[in-house]
């Protein structure tokens, strides 16, 4: 039973779920739907699928989450990176417009899904720690600048592509001529009355003395009333017969069964972006899970949230959507929005089920200039290269993950940008780790404390030298100590005995024993006592299977102090 | 002139160059050069190429390392694994025995020999760190089956092909019918004949009452007999007409003034292996001379070897030979023969021209079966299995490096060989760095020492948590932390303070730094006091950039005593 409870979260809440929290969770699902109608829509457009998939991809995605997901307010669904993302992967593959785009888009989902599963199944949840924070933050800056300079073509009204910043501008530069002025005063009418929804119309509001809450509510349905005024424009006048691109045409239909292509080439083909998807999607849904979930002092399961997100891109694959994961906005919404449990979850999804029902006729002649005003204001609020200047005062190395990442995801595309943000920074990592931090000990007066000699007046020994090593001695950094030992033997003629302090060594790899070894020898053959101390019991229990102990040229002291009580008397 | 010494180390030893030091140089260079001839031919045959490339390869290498190298005693040249790399790299892009495969290995030789000065000028040199001992070792081991499995083909007189275990198995079964049982009588007695000299001449030298000099003399000389006995056997009896493969023609000359192809598609395709070729060469050289340094307390410049063996690897371009690195074998001969300066080299150089210019006529009949024979007993020398069980009693990370590293090189051939092991063992540093051993830790009483609460008898205080934290806190591991502490917080209700001891944490990143924020901010909702301990002055330094230290619920403690002092007694 506690093993079934583990895999299925929702045996845990659904048990004791009350009515006063079934009120809470319908309120926050009506606010929620509200908002993802536009949303879907737009999120659609910009993985180059139909409209209606934005919210065929919100149903059964948010329901399969409610039964497998840790969190409690993450509300599942198609999100503005993972979209851009699988308009680039599926564009690789298929045309857009054509059914093996569609169908592209179901087997991506549904790649993506085994993948969680499986890193879900296999606990490698751990994973998604590959990626720093800063190239989380360079890359996202990065994605929507990308995403908002691909918006601008439905602004214009012009056929323009590319995956990257300078395909992009290349692409609109040549059809700048054919912009159609009504798109535009539409689109960017739009987008520049939801700027002004999100900066000047709360302090409005609140100025002329309406309560916050109220403040609040009015400007989520921003997006809402652009497309309801665009829309009635656009009919009102005939617009969309000069030119404006329209919705058009939305089956009236709850999400389809459908099947997604098992062609072995197609999966190969999918298989390197569907990975990047998961991960991705991954690691924006469990940020926002894990920061919601702190609020309220609950917790989050890593390897459940990938079981969670892979059941509901699965979901999405077979009801003919495309790769979903948590969303920041929609779920800090519904968490605002007062959503207590996951069934705030699924009864959006069934207000989404209703809508794609009832409401598609409504948004025949909605324009996509407006959709794509709102995907730009919503990106452009993700945009943020402060985490340059944060990066470069705190650490040089983080800086340079931060600007690779942003650079190259702009040059070369979201694929390449956020896998040279993970090489660059582990490289760095790596190359950190090669030259370690070395410092000279002396004995705090007073005290049994040990600090560098060059940062604490501390007292020393003659003949005596104590080493801290500030790194776990491993391959890349094993020949440094023996180098850096031997350069300072041939420096100090007087040395009798060197103390390596171990407080900071957390392993002691093959190729770093042998260098031990190496130094151990050089010292004895000069008459050198090489001793240890504060060796940790993990890396002790490893020497105590070798000879090393055994050749030893000196002791190996439990603390630093006891080392200097032993040899500084002696020297 | 400082400057111009530490690129020119010849003029450091050349200025004090004594008459004393120049007879030992000449004794040195006449063993070296009687070991190197045979040697030469054989290597150059297991690269593919007509035997004098490998006496050309032997000449200008040997003179420019003894004015670049930094080693007194390392003797450049071809050697097996490197032989074996060029004829994988060269047999993708030219057939054996055209002129285009000789072009290609000067193309090879040239390439490496840029990346190594190139390397050595950005002081590189730490890249060959990234191979582990346990993978070299390992490495080396499956390249000495491959190369042995590769000259059967000599030994059995036939056609065989392939760079891989299996593909030299399955070639070798097909033509077994073709053995030529002469070329198998001459091969197989060559190397009974060279093992019975290493393992069993010497000792039966010294029981007969020889001094250990001369057996050993007599020892070396074991290739020469084998190669002057059957060169007589086959002119001799005519045995080249009977389908006995002889060395045949060579051309009697110094070497020759060649010229690389520049072509750009060749240079492509031959960088990857170039580079590989050029960090083994490394690897191998840097190995050998600073074991031999060590042993007269001499030190090795990596970054200036770098250049030396770049300059080695540029001439042999340019002199019709391939590439070349320090040897093991005959750099301990070079050095037990008692050289002195790399003068004995340059002596070497001038042996082995008059050895082209003059000796070549007398290898004509020279059976390819008997330097088959050579290079087995000299590449098995080096086959050492036992790597892998002392890794697995040491360590099963260390363990499954050298395992894939074996079996990828049997498997896959030599450079997929060595690049899964630098993955794997990288790989595996990470996953290790990922989950970091923390102890939670008490005081040894009496002492101002504080150890592990499972392996020490200490105190510790009600209401106060005190984590040694065992590695730096970076972007793989930074979650890991949080998870940790808000795991241990939801079972200890009475917490009143913790104190993460940092005396092992050598780097805090700016994820770990948003880590450390979130722990902090948690903790002090709850009322909890967050303190550091033991941290040290390049982190601190860190630290004090940002407005963690401000915002920290708590105080930062010298050394974990004076955190216990102040806190257990208010607990």
């Amino acid at each position: 039973m506690t093993r079934l409870v583990r895999y299925l979260p929702v045996l845990d809440w659904g048990r004791s779920y009350t009515g006063a929290q079934m009120s809470s969770d319908l309120i926050a699902a009506l606010v929620v739907t509200i908002m993802l109608i536009p949303q879907s829509l737009a999120y659609a457009l910009l993985a180059g699928l139909p409209p209606e998939a934005g919210i065929y991809a919100s149903v059964a995605p948010i329901l399969l989450y409610a039964v497998f997901g840790t969190s409690r307010v993450l509300a599942v669904g198609p999100v503005a990176v993972v979209s851009l993302m699988t308009a680039v992967a599926v564009g690789q593959v298929a045309e857009q417009g054509t059914m093996g785009y569609a169908l592209a888009a179901l087997s991506l989902a549904m790649l993506s899904g085994a993948l969680l599963v499986a890193m879900g199944l296999l606990k490698l949840g751990f994973l998604a720690n590959f990626l720093s924070h800063p190239v989380i933050a360079g890359f996202i800056t990065a994605s929507g600048v990308l995403i908002a300079a691909s918006q601008l073509k439905h602004i214009l009204g012009v056929p323009a592509q590319g995956h990257t910043l300078l395909e992009i501008a290349a692409s609109l530069a040549g059809l700048i001529p054919d912009t159609n002025l009504l798109a535009l005063v539409i689109g960017g009418g739009a987008t520049a009355f939801l700027f002004w929804v999100r900066r000047g119309l709360k302090p409005l509001l609140r100025r002329i003395g309406l309560p916050a809450a109220l403040s609040d509510v009015a400007v989520k349905a921003g997006p809402v009333a652009a497309v309801v005024a665009t829309t009635w424009l656009v009919q009102a006048y005939e617009l969309n017969a000069r030119g404006v691109a329209i919705v058009g045409e939305i089956p009236q239909s709850l999400p389809p069964l459908t099947l997604p292509s098992f062609s072995p080439e197609l999966l190969q083909a999918l298989f390197v972006p569907a990975l990047l998807i998961s991960v991705i999607g991954f690691v924006e849904s469990i940020s926002v899970a894990q920061t919601l979930a702190a609020r309220k002092r609950q917790r989050i399961d890593p390897d459940q949230e990938l079981i969670g997100l892979g059941a509901a891109n699965l979901g999405a694959a077979f009801s003919g959507g495309f790769p979903v994961t948590g969303g920041f906005a929609r779920s800090v919404v519904n968490y605002d929005a007062g959503a207590e449990t996951p069934a705030a979850g699924a009864f959006t999804a069934i207000g989404l089920g209703a809508a794609a029902l009832y409401l598609t006729p409504l948004v025949h002649f909605l324009p996509k200039a407006t959709l794509a005003a709102t995907i730009i204001t919503a990106v452009l609020s993700l945009v943020d290269f402060s985490i340059l200047k944060r990066t470069w005062v705190y650490s040089k190395a983080d800086f340079t993950a931060v600007a690779v990442t942003i650079a190259m995801t702009l040059a070369l595309g979201v694929e390449a940008g956020v896998s040279a943000g993970v090489l660059m920074s582990l490289l760095l990592h790596l190359y950190k780790t090669s030259r370690p931090h070395v410092a000279e000990v002396g004995r705090v007066p007073g005290t049994e404390h040990f600090r560098n000699i060059n940062r604490h007046k501390v007292e020393t020994s003659p003949g005596l030298l104590s080493l801290r090593i500030d790194e776990s001695l491993y391959f890349v950094n094993a020949r440094f100590l023996e180098t850096l030992v031997l350069d300072r033997l041939a420096r100090d003629k007087d040395l009798r005995n060197v103390v390596l302090m171990c407080s900071a060594v957390n392993e002691i790899d093959y190729s770093a024993l042998e260098n031990l070894e190496a130094i151990n020898l050089r010292l004895k053959e000069q008459g050198i006592g090489l001793h240890l101390s504060e060796v940790k019991g993990p890396v002790m229990d490893r020497l105590q299977k070798t000879h090393f102990l055994d050749d030893l040229n000196g002791r190996v002291y439990l603390s630093q102090f006891q080392a200097w009580k032993d040899l500084a008397a002696a020297g």
